[in-house]
């Protein structure tokens, strides 16, 4: 019997390693179906172990039906049917699930592969990722509330949770939203799994298939998908400097009826546009007039550097025509998927069942030790250091982008808060991928920007997110980039 | 300044008291617009405070857009419509969300109230909550394993996570899938947050608007709910002791192609039965016949009590034509929100890019913790213990059936396992809701039966579920019961 090796030290008890053991020759086919496998007494002796373990490990496989045992006669090797094999479900697939998939899941599929988060590899700069510093995460702080929750709260916080998310932190939320001139009561929070859930959650609410919404073009490239996903048009509506071209917009109402318009008003992903008091004032009353919805994204509202700070369209928002979205991910960790929805009551208690529709609740422990965690006034020490450090980091950034960008073929957004800036090449002849490949010769990942738009799009550009460096790899990084792009333009 | 009172004793800063109770006087419209608001000079001297903790306040209050400043002159409150006012917006909605919502979640939120987690409140016993009950939570050794990997691993768990899920937590499912005759890889498992996002991933995969699937009658209502999200028809099958009616399924498939089947081989939830190994071989070559997708939700795989354990089908399934669904919720934590998909590979990589359209990512933390409690072997030690114990309750619930239950006008299934027995009237008058009605006057809540039919049903039924009840309450909810059903037969 030298095919085992039990071996008495592992935590793995000893009839567990048998049975592993013969599975592994029976799924390997070393054992083939009608194998007589040795009497429990003689394999025990063999092994070195009582009998009733040996005789343990055989009901088991018995019960899985990997070995058959018939009174009186010795143990075979069942009928090979009965067990899934490895191999051939493989080699040999016989469900074609292209062609089991929906259209829309299809499309999806093909635009996967650029999808799917690509880590940097290697000594890379991370111009790419817009998940904030994990040098920065205040680790060992939430790891004491997880702590204290469980200890205080316990079970009950284990159990399955309310769909609107844990109360509390309703409250909470509710709170802080009041110091973004946000008048919402808890009972108009629901929580979700991040921003990306609750833009699920209210297309589910609000469009059918074929609706159309408008969003601003560059877009969120994860919002288009989502689109896709409900079959929905995404109508994109042109920035310039000072944010959507409110002219387009007005003429656009005049002629369609667009469900929504989804719009990020700070640092807007990917350009970095903050658009004034003025613009937004002048947005709600142009969407109210057309009956409109406006979906809020306020990804990033604590991180306003530069300038005065500007209120959300909700607090202006007099009808509820906004629905705002706000997140944890972009200040403290993109891995709570904690996020929420600001909206009417009306609305929230329309979309709580939606949420219990998608996954029953959200994971009401991490809520509690969010809140603990907000509640010990850590959160908002946190949120000023996140403050204070990127600004000092995006401060850099602007004057490097100075100092590297050749201007004259290069225009570049200045934001004035959050994580990215946004660069359009002009009079050049390169494409976009080329850009992009030099760049990454040279050791700089950044965004390529035709991934924002909804349509094709002929000029280079791409986005530089800061989230994932510090100062040096800035430095380092645009100091790369200016090589780059020097050398491009020369030769182009 | 009567208006003010600051307790230095507080954490919140002074400055932000200043701010949150100045906000108070204006959202109250007790400072009306244009008020004057006190120099920073006097308010300091009234509060005692420092002349700079006001200015901070007043600047803060300035940036909310909540007052004027004009250097030179006096602070005033500012112009009222740039603030969201409470009163006006609740009580006079401008948006009829009622209106606004689409086809699928109007009918959604009409049947949301029965589905919102009903609580036990008071003294009922609940044999409602599919939950386990939570004085058998490990929550401590849990707790000590959400540390281990705070400090072992920290910040990376803290960042967006990969869609697959973590992938060591991967391999251990993929090797306890094993253990169950399933052989699959970890690139052939994909982590969800639970059965219920599982089962929504499956349906985006599949299900274009107006296909139609097949499900038991009587099943689970919340994939009845997500049925209806997708606009796809349900199509009930009726049960018989024995599980699905394969007759009449060979017939359907024969005038229909529906997508694909949802079925619970074990402890099938109402109705508690499970099939057995040949009825599951015979199912799975009907569906292989007529090009069918299975789904197997193999939610309570462990808690088999009775009898030989059954293979899941799964393990039987050659070409792979079977999706399998499994969860942590119905043996640990109900509130994790971790089960899985296995598949195969090809499957699991189209359900992957829906994963992230959804919500980016699960949890990873979470997901890690869950992966150091199963491999310090913890996890296997509380299956067991679940399993011992509730093998104990439900011996008892079935011998208290035997004596409560009037067998003359009441069927119960008697289940091999899991948490519920289903019980079904027969010659009686009275009405479902009559005999919900009675058992809630005399303290027992069950699960009304109809929410588990796709279409009408004239028979009164109701679920027991045993998952939330010690022995005690058992015993004393079956006395009540028996009571409450020998009393409406003699009435009746």
């Amino acid at each position: 019997m030298l095919l085992f090796h039990l071996d008495k030290s592992k935590q793995l008890p000893l009839y567990q390693q048998i049975i592993n053991q013969i599975k592994q020759l029976i799924d390997s086919a070393t054992w083939k179906t009608g194998h007589r496998l040795p009497s429990s007494r003689e394999l025990a002796e063999d092994l070195g172990v009582n009998r009733s373990t040996v005789y343990r490990a055989y009901q088991e496989l018995w019960a899985q039906g990997y070995i058959d045992c018939t009174p009186g006669t010795y143990t075979t090797v069942r009928y090979q049917k009965k067990i899934n094999n490895k191999q051939i479900s493989r080699s040999d697939p016989k469900i074609n699930w292209e062609k089991q998939a929906t259209k829309k899941s299809k499309k999806l599929f093909q635009a996967s592969k650029d999808m799917i988060h690509q880590h940097t590899t290697g000594d890379l700069i991370d111009f790419v990722s817009l998940s904030p510093d994990p040098r920065l995460f205040p680790v060992d702080d939430f790891r004491r509330c997880q702590n204290q929750v469980m200890r205080r709260i316990g079970a009950s916080l284990l159990q399955y949770g309310d769909p609107f998310g844990y109360n509390p932190l309703r409250e909470y939320i509710a709170q802080r939203q009041r110091q973004y001139g946000i008048n919402v009561s808890p009972g108009e929070i629901l929580i979700t799994n991040g921003v990306q859930q609750a833009f699920n959650l209210v297309c589910q609410f609000l469009l059918e298939a074929r609706s159309s919404v408008v969003v601003e073009e560059p877009t969120y490239p994860s919002v288009l998908s989502v689109l896709d996903l409900y079959e929905t048009k995404a109508i994109g509506v042109n920035q310039e400097e000072s944010g959507l071209d409110l002219d387009l917009l007005e003429e656009l109402f005049k002629k369609q009826q667009p469900v929504f318009l989804y719009t990020m008003p700070n640092f807007q992903n990917p350009t970095g546009i903050t658009t004034s008091h003025a613009h937004r004032e002048k947005l709600l009353s142009i969407c109210e007039n057309a009956g409109v919805l406006i979906i809020e994204d306020g990804f990033e509202e604590e991180l306003k550097y530069f300038g005065k700070a500007v209120l959300p369209l909700k607090s202006l928002d007099q009808k509820g025509i906004v629905i705002y979205l706000g997140t944890f991910s972009k200040v403290l960790f993109p891995g709570l998927r904690i996020g929420w929805i600001a909206a009417n009551r009306e609305c929230i208690n329309r979309l709580a069942p939606l949420k219990q529709v998608n996954d029953t609740a959200g994971n009401i422990m991490e809520q509690a030790a969010l809140e603990c965690y907000c509640q010990s006034g850590d959160f908002e020490i946190h949120v000023k250091r996140m403050h204070r450090e990127y600004r000092k980091r995006m401060k850099s950034a602007l004057s490097l982008a100075k100092q590297c960008i050749p201007s004259k073929h290069f225009n570049y957004t200045l934001p004035s808060g959050g994580y990215t800036l946004w660069v359009e090449a002009k009079n050049t002849s390169f494409t976009e991928e080329a850009l992009i490949e030099k760049l990454l010769q040279a050791g700089v990942r950044v965004a390529p920007g035709s991934k924002f738009f909804s349509g094709k799009r002929d000029i280079a550009c791409f986005r530089i997110s800061i989230a994932h460096c510090n100062q040096e790899e800035i430095e380092f990084g645009f100091k790369k980039l200016g090589d780059v792009l020097t050398a491009l333009v020369k030769r182009s």
